[in-house]
């Protein structure tokens, strides 16, 4: 196989582990997996959380027997346009949902996509503005992820919300990221407070929240007023319990003779951490009790069968021993990247408690 | 089986159940249980939680392979002394970290232990107090429990600590503990302002602190300053994902040909909770969003092998979702009333949230 091909495999793998937790494994028809969406591990039956909502319950249940976003393919173009049209099948219903204009602009010289709630910002909160990193593995997701996460507290909270089209892999690697979303910093502190701005993204946009955090603190940049860290961790997304559960928990168990292998594994190559050390707060930033320590308020939002809800609890411990006020928010039974589906009310549970915390935390 | 017999093998299940997450099932030497503490169920392997502690991580291999805790027996009166050894055992290292004194005494017609920092409460601590309720699911843990969860508190907040010695199944049912918690509550209001007060405790105990403070409002009582439920959740310990998983995660696995049950399943029959309704809010308060959008501040604390975990996470955001102050701290793969073990810096982060918390509400 081709470096070019093993990097394309590889991303494409990634990104769709990131919306989806593990890569198919196992046949249709898999008698482990019930009709109702039990998963059977060893006479270990686990059924559909009875904590979570009928619609979400649906929706698992979907997700667990009928696998619907499929499996990534090779092409990094092939599988961003595949990964922006299950975005765009999340934006449908979300733009009903909620009145908002988007609007294309350039921020210190960065693509940006410009969130603002039909009518306008009131005049009472022009002088705030949210910062958006998008989910996607650090492969996709530009400016159709971005949409998703930008477009519900744009309403909720009658807020500008600045969406960043940072650099990704393969074509760029750590910290190419991180110096995009500087560089959107810098230029909007030009027009804005920092009581006045807050930052956060679901999965790689939250991980490249805490980076960007970090960095900030690295160039002597004031902190936001506050941070969210969605479906990631201060590490990335993975460690832990969750980290092994949630594949199975989303029905994708391990082969087996009646149930074999249907996709290969992920390969083993460089991804846009490749880079980077264990130990740079820069990029790792849970590696430097120090560097966490001056973090602004964080809000951490996951579900139990998300690949980095153990990750996300520890980093929270980490906050609140570093004496960093943070808050958790978990959903029982909730898969990775949920709040980009609004159709489930566990996702608008979360919109309300990320639009409140922004809110409490954005100077008056 | 007599009646008698049926009340008390349930209860004493039951007692079991909440220090140990389920019965032993799976007969030692079973090979879904690796020698480094792996949990295997049908090619899904759960290493130990690379996120725990080294000591954790050792005293969970202990627990998943030895099972150290046996298995309840049918004599209340010696179940009881049972379970207060397995506390004596968690106490004694307890003593030698925390200098404490212990006394006896009887408040509001209540037989309660009072612990108090050694050396006596520092004047500036002499106007507030926290309340404990035990944990040993309504049958067992009356003055060892209450020990157990009262020690580092008073040490580490330099407070005293009234830990009280309720009613307890078999002999009584709901609401008896309510009643005397709230009879210690009233003769505490008589030397403390509320807002000095705070109550908490461990599983039992954390669902007996939300009973109580249903209770508390239904009788017109003020709110103590903050609340602990520890090990459970607003309406019991039961439900979602955590319920189904933590006992095969602690190694109790569904019996097979190879690895057959060796102790019976839970008899099924009355216990304290038999009496109460499922609408009722001052058993389940968690049935009724009106009296929990009056729940003073509360912290929960749970892991994420503990059975209660999924609904301790639920009840958290129903508290969220009603207005209320909550905090939720879960540590990975961390087992039903851990806090009890001082030996694990899981355990000891723990009492730093919950001393950090409830100075935080304590009014000065």
């Amino acid at each position: 196989m081709n470096l070019r091909l093993r990097f394309a495999l590889t991303f494409a793998l990634l990104a769709s582990l990131a919306l989806l937790s593990a890569a198919p494994l196992a046949a249709q028809g898999d008698e482990r997996l019930g009709e109702d969406g039990t998963v059977r591990m060893d006479g270990v039956s686990v059924p559909l959380s009875n904590l979570m909502s009928e619609e979400a319950r649906e929706y698992l249940r979907h997700l667990i027997l009928d696998k619907p976003f499929g499996t990534a393919v090779p092409d990094i173009a092939e599988e961003r346009a595949r990964q922006d049209a299950i975005m765009q099948g999340f934006l449908d219903p979300m733009r009903r949902r909620y009145a908002v204009d988007i609007a294309q602009d350039t921020i210190g010289g960065v693509v940006v996509d410009i969130v603002t709630p039909a009518g306008g910002v009131p005049a009472n909160h022009s002088d705030r503005v949210l910062i958006n990193l998008h989910g996607g593995g650090f492969v996709t997701g530009a400016r159709s992820a971005s949409l998703v996460e930008a477009v519900p507290l744009a309403a909720l909270m009658q807020i500008k919300v600045v969406s960043v089209d940072y650099r990704m892999a393969p074509e760029h690697g750590f910290p190419a990221a991180s110096e995009d979303v500087e560089s959107v910093y810098r230029a909007l502190l030009e027009h804005y407070e920092p009581g006045k701005i807050a930052i956060y993204g679901c999965s790689a946009g939250g991980f490249l929240t805490a980076q960007a955090l970090a960095r900030f603190q690295a160039q002597g940049l004031p902190n936001p007023a506050a941070a969210g860290v969605f479906c990631a961790a201060l590490d990335g997304y993975s460690g832990g319990d969750a980290t092994v559960l949630a594949g199975p928990l989303l029905g994708f168990l391990p082969p087996t003779p009646s149930a074999p292998r249907t996709a290969p594994p992920p390969a083993a190559g460089p991804n846009y951490m490749s880079s980077a050390q264990r130990d740079d707060p820069l990029a790792y930033p849970l590696a430097s009790a120090e560097v966490i320590a001056q973090f602004p308020p964080t809000l951490f939002i996951s579900g139990t069968r998300s690949f980095e809800f153990s990750a996300a609890l520890n980093s929270h411990n980490a906050l609140a021993r570093a004496g960093v006020e943070s808050r958790f928010h978990g959903w029982d039974g909730m898969f990775h990247g949920f709040i980009y589906n609004s159709d489930l009310p566990e996702a608008r549970e979360a919109y309300a408690i990320m639009a409140d915390f922004f809110q409490t935390h954005l100077a008056d």
